[in-house]
């Protein structure tokens, strides 16, 4: 049998901080340069999903993560311009370290953004679809 | 950029017939030639993970099912020896015409299993932790 193609696997990470904002990146590369997205990329071949997201999340943000829940998969093959992929979404917090040094950091390329203004921003990929389904902002 | 390369991506049911039993099948092909398994296959591009498992679904086991809920996404490199596969899994139950169709039925190649009955059993891959994650097997 040939080796089967399928869609892509990323994934993206809700980091919930501070118990009132979620940490965004603005994207350095297309799709959505330049625009908000939540943290994450493609998963290797060799890591755990979970993994994926905590190396990605770190990468990203110069944050360690924990992951708290599985949010869902998100696969709908028009979702990123660039071809299908799917991305598995993880809610994730803050070590209690990285927590402690982000606070006090002004200085990184990240943006925390207070629940209440996520609903008026512009977001990459179906990244508000990502966060309205983590079910952390209550309506 | 290069095109990244990602894990393959798979889908399976846990089909949950006539509220106690689970319809597993016979793997046809290696790995796990002969053995009991969760119907499923690999995502094509193009399709969502939802309409995958109600494929794959359908044509191992003639039954139309509907999906209630995510049971979670399996991606430890080593549970696949063909090589890196994730597996998102889902929960399902036939629509009403199969259930009907499929309890007049006693020629299909499947195996109708009581849950009572799937802790002594060998399951292909990591099915029995697919299955044990899908909550409906009370201990």
């Amino acid at each position: 049998m040939a080796k089967p193609i399928t869609p892509l696997v990323t994934v993206d990470a809700v980091i919930k901080f501070n118990k009132t904002s979620i940490v965004l990146i603005r994207r350095k590369n297309q799709p959505f340069k330049g625009e908000l997205a939540l943290p994450g990329g493609f998963v290797e071949v060799g890591e755990s999903v979970e993994d994926a997201c905590i190396r990605e999340a770190y990468e990203e943000t110069n944050i360690h993560v924990n992951i708290t829940k599985l949010i869902g998969v998100f696969s709908n093959p028009n979702r990123d311009p660039r071809g299908h992929t799917i991305s598995i979404a993880f809610l994730c917090e803050p070590t209690t370290d990285s927590e402690k040094s982000l606070a006090k950091d002004d200085a990184q390329s990240l943006e925390i953004v207070h629940f209440t203004d996520i609903k008026s921003l512009k977001l990459s990929f179906d990244h508000k679809d990502i966060i309205n389904a983590s079910g952390i902002i209550k309506n």
